[in-house]
């Protein structure tokens, strides 16, 4: 566990060096357990070395920005907004922290656009 | 803005009266003006009355439970597990409290289950 306003800042590391494609400065926040999961998938990645490997070699000239963050007493979670070319989407995310205050837990939602059910017409708005 | 604890501690008896059907403990934890957000299919619903109707009038016989907390100084933010007879999801909620620890904001988010993209096999495990 470490204290919030240290993983708040690795935290930020691992975004801003992501969108920098700064994979020294990413592996730098990262325990060398780090596990990352990805539960729409169910698809789960161990370790520092594969991690790294799996964003450098994530598809696309994406680029991302961090919208909110929520640092918590041993938890972080962020809400990010990410561009490929036209597209835009978002993410939200969960950390957590080793002793050193580098990240030990990283989970992934990429929630996707769909048309609302029918039916509830009467109380909401399109934004 | 409100102090952490007493936000969370809102956003507590929110999920638990939601699963109790508890309308008038749900309605007491909220702003009269609370806004719901529903980024993935841009609605919206304005107003302590509506947004109560809004979540009584939801259909199917669903259940769910707090599986992580994140209490930040100014924003709480939910994962929930939620069932709907066998079917089983999850939803992350970002949630932002009034001067009286009432919540005033709700930004709901209901990733899916989808397919990995190939090529990352090398990288990834199934759980």
């Amino acid at each position: 566990m470490t204290a919030p306003t240290e993983l708040s800042k690795a935290v930020e590391t691992y975004w801003a060096s992501a969108e920098a494609r700064d994979w020294t400065g990413f592996a730098a926040v990262l325990a060398d357990g780090v596990v990352y999961d990805l539960p729409q998938t169910r698809e789960r990645v161990r370790g520092k070395e594969a991690y790294v490997r799996f964003n450098r070699e994530y598809p696309g000239d994406w680029h991302l920005r961090i919208q909110r963050i929520v640092a918590g007493s041993d938890q972080v979670v962020t809400w990010i907004h990410c561009t490929v070319g036209l597209e835009e989407m978002y993410a939200v995310t969960f950390f957590t922290g080793d002793e050193e205050g580098r990240i030990a837990t990283v989970t992934d939602f990429w929630p996707e656009a769909y048309e609302p059910p029918p039916g509830r017409e009467h109380l909401v708005e399109r934004y």
